[in-house]
């Protein structure tokens, strides 16, 4: 059993094309000995976005914190705050933004361990 | 893509044999397309707790409220919080016990989605 404070996890800023103000945390990961999915958490600052793209594995999502939206393909907006879940499919071209102008948006983006 | 509020998504008491004030709900799994895993949020009342009990798949978790403890196969208490992470593997014996005499415990329980 592996038990871990978000705030204790190392923060980095990932090196994402496309991608504003956006910094990556990840509480559990294969290195932990996680059989088959791995915990990401995505902190946005505000105006921040990730990268608006597309790859071959799921994303499943929460939102922890702050508000925001969540781009789907044909580029309309939908909104998210805390206590959402979302579900991204494979090859569903999308978006995270944080759309306060102060706080930040921390989610949760769960994805297969082969991705992270 | 599916986006679901926690309060949207319906709430039931499963029949787990060794639980106690336990309320589950279930924001994504197969039945939204999730290829792989699945969330579901436990809700233990004040008091209330879990089975003690073990099984062949993992457990990613996320306190999203409240405080309390999860109990390891040696029977040792770990205290998790609002903001903790846990992942449980597969036939490690645990339990999750609400602590507070006051205040609900909310906990995402990831599974792989053959098992919700």
């Amino acid at each position: 059993m592996k038990i871990s404070r978000l705030d204790e996890v190392k923060k980095i800023k990932p090196d994402m094309e496309g991608a504003k103000d956006v910094y990556k945390q990840v509480p559990i990961s294969r290195d932990d000995g996680s059989p088959t999915f791995s915990f990401r958490v995505f902190t946005i600052e505000p105006g921040g976005y990730t990268p608006f793209h597309i790859h071959p594995f799921e994303h499943l999502n929460y939102v922890i914190e702050g508000n925001g939206a969540i781009v789907m393909e044909n580029g309309e907006e939908r909104e998210v705050k805390k206590g959402d879940f979302a579900l991204v499919l494979p090859n569903e071209k999308h978006q995270y933004k944080n759309k306060s102008t102060s706080e930040p948006m921390l989610v949760i983006c769960a994805v297969p361990k082969e991705y992270e």
